[in-house]
């Protein structure tokens, strides 16, 4: 971090001293994320970044413009002539540009399709056309294609005259006449291969591919399962249109678990970033959700209100539910939260219900009984030994045992259930359990009091 | 799913009916982790999974052999010779070997290290030295080195002659004697540049390492900023001693995601899987956090018996509390949660308190007065209009505004300070923030009741 604050201040001074030579120098040991980094920075202004930016090479400019955020990119396009626009697209791959796109005003875009090649407006008019959660969304149609009877020298010459224009090179990938996929081989197992051999001898047949119309995450989910560096995407037609590279792969499994951690803690996903995105963005994120639950918890309020006679009888009672709400919450987010986590990375699936509520249970078994031998403790310590307390230690203990069992039952029901209906499971965590659980939890609570106090 | 029911059924056949090759067959056309998930289903007996087993080549066994659950390896290689221990040992990556090692019992371990090569059996132990939490521990000591004098055609016949052992040979390391990093160059610049270039002249001297002892969870988010395929991994003495592959930094990313969604919901993260943990593990894993926050939540029942008085006069206050200290308690979960996201995302860090702060605080101003108007709303229509019950509703939406905007306040500043002291921000989640919130909101709340009825 401190360095970071030094390379800025130098850069600074050097930008006031106006040696573009020197600046050139400390951009050339830097990584084009670290260079968008410095342009990403409050601490430059725009002139200043806009000195920076035309320093760089126009190859590395690509490199760091797709590392930008959203207004810094559509500031520098707003500056660029219509050929510099030309250029800075022609280093771009197809998926960067449609991401950039994607965030872009709509004269904006038009600039951009205008000015690049017709292929690539294809290209990219495809690729916007898929929905955003779609494989076909995040795919880049830039891959290296093989045919069949070539031999490895001449795949190695077809490597070497496109790669230049290719995400990734490292995996290949074997085609006949319409683009159907005949089978992948690997740099690696070209390298490893006898010059002359053909490749349809060493390619591998058995091809792992998904289609456009796939959810992006199943896509990120098998390149992470199969340790691949690329998975094709095909059409209905079970032709190549694109591949899914790793880095984009990790890129789509961080923004889905941020996704879900938002919905577990009952936020509306956002696309943008936390600063980015407005004041009232962000409250209507939050408004639904928090509305949804409080109206919901005027049900508890009644069931207090209908105990009201119990606790004018025995006030301690009272005291003793945010303990019990709270507790009984808890347990349920924390069997909620394992259970969706599992659901998500695929260590559980529907199937495993009974498996899964049958551990809870015991689980809960367990908890409960520690809880409930702690809090009776607690009871004592705090209220003294009288018939009153006495009872109500035996109140609080049955509460808990329910509620704990109840917690955790729901805890991991909701979720399974959720997926069963093809819901988010992330959306059964714990505020809606928590305010279930709340109910419940109050319910069980002065049942079991009036039993024991035989009110 | 129904497609993996029918394959296992169709293999079970072929085993009943002693058809080898047709199940050699099926397994040629999946892929090693396809293979391992029918020997880790319970679908198969132990015997069974064996035979399928033993039909696997050599290499491909290995491949199959690091995603086994870690019983049924365990189970393999008590049923393996000595000889085929060795050989299988052979086939393995180094950093693989770690894992298995370190889920195996000591007499298996004892074996493992007797059966493999004293190279192997070093790099091991080197890697097993390290903490588990450190890069050291999941680099792999199988990288491809160069020399900065070599041309790219010799460098090309070192990666053939070395690319078979090495995990990963798409980014390949130049080294002086002492294996110092003077650069790096990909298998895609090699095979873009003229074979009598000298690597020296085309190599990157920008190398971005980590060190041994490094978070591992610092080296994937390397690997994830920059998009690199591999991070090489230095010693004290800067010494390239291993490289930290995409495929296991993916692993990395996720593990630690699912640790810190385990940590917000107060759960110690267990190492194994939901179904491999007992529920003794489980509920120790729960429990500790359930205690402490259950005799937390003895101060709200302190602070409601302090205003026993206030609700016997105006027993609809009571009512009114479940809905209060649950929206405080989500309004406190979802900006600690998006908080705490952030920090893991780098998206913010704690010099960035103040803007969250500032952000937070208008979020919840927004909030708190749709929330009091919609309550406001709610209380006339449950229980009319009266005097009592207009002092009952701005009581509500003053405790809703304050609440709410503490409940933010705590959600962003809690987070943020657990940084900064080098504590893990994740356990500042929902649990700890609803049960100090809940104390807080009673508090507002009969502050404010006091206030307004002029008790």
């Amino acid at each position: 971090m401190e360095n970071k604050d030094l390379l800025f201040e130098r850069i600074y001074e050097l930008l006031n001293q106006k040696q573009p030579n020197k600046i050139l120098e400390i951009l050339s040991t830097l990584q084009p994320q670290d260079i968008a980094e410095i342009l990403n920075a409050d601490y430059f202004e725009q002139k200043q970044k806009n000195i920076i930016f035309r320093l760089l090479k126009k190859d590395l400019a690509a490199q760091v413009f797709v590392e930008l955020d959203n207004d810094m990119q559509e500031n520098l396009i707003k500056g660029f002539s219509d050929n510099e626009l030309h250029q800075m697209l022609n280093e771009l791959f197809v998926d960067d540009a449609v991401d950039i796109i994607g965030e872009m005003p709509s004269s904006v875009v038009k600039r951009i399709l205008k000015n690049c090649t017709k292929d690539m407006r294809g290209d990219i008019n495809d690729i916007l056309a898929f929905d955003k959660d779609s494989a076909g969304s995040v795919m880049t149609p830039e891959y290296i294609a093989l045919k069949s009877d070539m031999t490895v020298r001449e795949a190695f010459l077809r490597i070497r005259k496109e790669g230049i224009d290719s995400e990734t090179i490292y995996t290949c990938y074997v085609l006949d006449r319409s683009r159907h996929i005949l089978g992948v081989i690997t740099v690696r197992e070209l390298l490893l291969a006898n010059e002359e051999s053909l490749i349809k001898d060493i390619m591998n047949e058995n091809v792992i591919f998904v289609e456009t119309v796939s959810d992006k995450e199943e896509a990120a989910k098998i390149l992470k399962k199969y340790d691949f560096l690329a998975v094709p995407v095909v059409d209905k037609e079970k032709r190549l249109v694109g591949i899914i590279t790793v880095d984009d792969a990790i890129d789509v499994l961080v923004e889905e678990t941020t996704e879900d951690i938002a919905k577990m803690a009952a936020v509306t996903p956002i696309d943008q970033s936390y600063f980015k995105t407005g004041v009232f963005k962000h409250s209507l994120s939050r408004i639904l959700w928090l509305i949804v639950l409080m109206i919901s918890a005027t049900v508890t309020g009644f069931i207090i209100t209908y105990y009201e006679e119990a606790f004018a009888a025995v006030p301690l009672l009272i005291a003793c539910l945010p303990l019990l709400m709270g507790t009984g919450g808890n347990c349920g987010s924390q069997a909620s939260t394992m259970i969706i986590r599992g659901l998500a990375v695929d260590e559980m699936h529907t199937r495993d219900v009974f498996k899964v509520w049958w551990k809870e249970i015991r689980i809960s078994l367990v908890v409960g009984i520690v809880l409930a031998i702690v809090n009776t403790i607690r009871v004592f310590l705090l209220y003294g030994f009288s018939k009153e307390i006495i009872l109500l230690a035996i109140t609080n203990a049955l509460a808990l045992l329910f509620t704990v069992s109840l917690a955790q039952t729901l805890g991991c029901l909701l979720p399974i259930g959720a997926k069963a209906i093809k819901l988010d499971p992330a959306i059964m965590a714990a505020p809606l359990i928590t305010t279930i659980v709340d109910a419940l939890s109050v319910t069980v609570f002065f049942a079991c009091a009036v039993w024991v106090f035989g009110m």
